[in-house]
């Protein structure tokens, strides 16, 4: 029998451990946060797939705060649209949170709609900690905050970031817009913040691979312009590791990066 | 062969993530933290079983910043003294991790030595975020913080916390002396604070129980103080669950207590 019911398009924000996932997007070699949200959807909707598109295909065990998705389903036979959110968070595991469930306008694409987005980077410079290890990278090392802070003023405004992936495509463009690249700390926790237009496959751990060198005074920060410039993925060898990693926001509107707080941390795990 | 070597005696603090262990001390039924950092400091010194004394014996479920111990050990074969944190911290599980080792005065005890300790306890009252789960207690509802202020008062000084225990000895005395608590929030986490000069049985979580109660606006105040008065435990009967507790730090001097940081959460996982 065919499924008769009228379609409707959502949009929906989660945060997940990445600790446990090989990544967001559905793979043959390991279990996806992708495909388990999609099975505990299409168990609530009962239909046969609801597919999920994601804003970003965030990397094996890298985190995120606000992952921005859309989709589209029925009504659910089980339960009303305003129960979705606990409905779900009840079927999810613990380390995948629902946020937010909403209406989304019929051509919206969590992928294709978005304007910015928002990462930060966590390197524990201080002692390892239960508490921390598994969203932060250790580094215990001093951080010559101000040499970075020299360093991301170069990779700030619009440039070509070939330099900075490690899928170069030579059709596409590499071209990107960094809004605001800062750095904080929270006790011995040294936050990287990038916000941005977009980003290249593996540009944030890239740039931050780059930056921490110049923050451990291996590199000079203008180094770090010269990598830029080269638009050469050679120079730029060291990928910060996963773990440290978290997309924080997906921005639809123009100028929302703007609204972004940077100045609480670690408003990461909240 | 008699081991010849000579015996020192040793304190050490410890960090742990308590969710995978049952409690602090050896027992039959499950794995302890006490029974792992065992088996690796005996392994260390080259020795049968290295006995360690811990400060307290938290309970399954309940994490540690600050876990004070004391154990007496020969001079390990394999490292100088000065390597001892470092490779322990090599041979223990990432939930467990050493954050100072140093000589002790032959009588020192870590538990009978103790002069005083501070817990918090830590309850999320927004949503359930993925990076927060494991080390707080989720209770979506607003807090009614004065009134939980109102309510520390009278728990404040040196009282019989007869009514706040579950393991009432007659021999035993059940008086002991706060020295502070406060909550603090941080974003939805709200920290409740303890200092004091010792704490019975599941103490922290009993009087947490009721001051939640009273946080939710389910309990005056002013019943605090009666069922203090009242020294019978029937009136005391929410056990706040172990997975929002933390034992932070515990003092070997008479005013070390009143240099214990509180305001800046969530001070508990660095």
């Amino acid at each position: 029998m065919k499924d008769e019911r009228p379609i409707r398009n959502f949009r929906m924000e989660l945060s997940f451990d990445g600790t446990a996932y090989h990544g967001w997007q559905r793979q043959p070699n390991g279990i996806t946060v992708q495909e388990v949200v999609e099975a505990k959807l299409s168990r609530l909707f009962n239909t046969e797939r609801v597919k999920i598109q994601g804003s970003s295909r965030t990397d094996s065990g890298v985190h995120a705060q606000g992952m921005a998705v859309s989709f589209e389903a029925p009504e659910s036979p089980y339960i009303p649209d305003w129960k979705i959110k606990k409905a779900l968070n009840r079927l999810l595991p613990p380390d995948i949170r629902i946020r937010s469930v909403d209406y989304a306008a019929p051509d919206f694409n969590a992928r294709f709609s978005a304007k910015g987005k928002a990462y930060i980077y966590v390197v524990n410079t201080g002692d390892l900690n239960p508490f921390t290890s598994r969203w932060s990278h250790y580094q215990p090392e001093f951080m010559q905050l101000d040499a970075v802070r020299e360093a991301m003023k170069s990779l700030e405004g619009t440039h070509d970031f070939s330099a900075f992936t490690i899928e170069l495509v030579p059709e596409k463009d590499h071209v990107r817009t960094m809004y605001r690249l800062d750095v904080k700390t929270f006790g011995p926790l040294v936050c990287l913040c990038f916000v941005g237009n977009g980003f290249l496959y593996k540009m944030v751990r890239s740039m931050t691979g780059a930056l921490l060198e110049v923050g451990r005074g291996r590199m000079q920060p203008q180094r770090v312009a010269e990598m830029l410039a080269s638009k050469d993925r050679s120079m730029a060898k060291d990928t910060a590791p996963a773990c440290g990693l978290f997309l924080m926001k997906v921005f639809y509107e123009e100028d929302e990066w703007r609204s972004f707080d940077f100045d609480t941390p670690p408003f990461f795990m909240l």
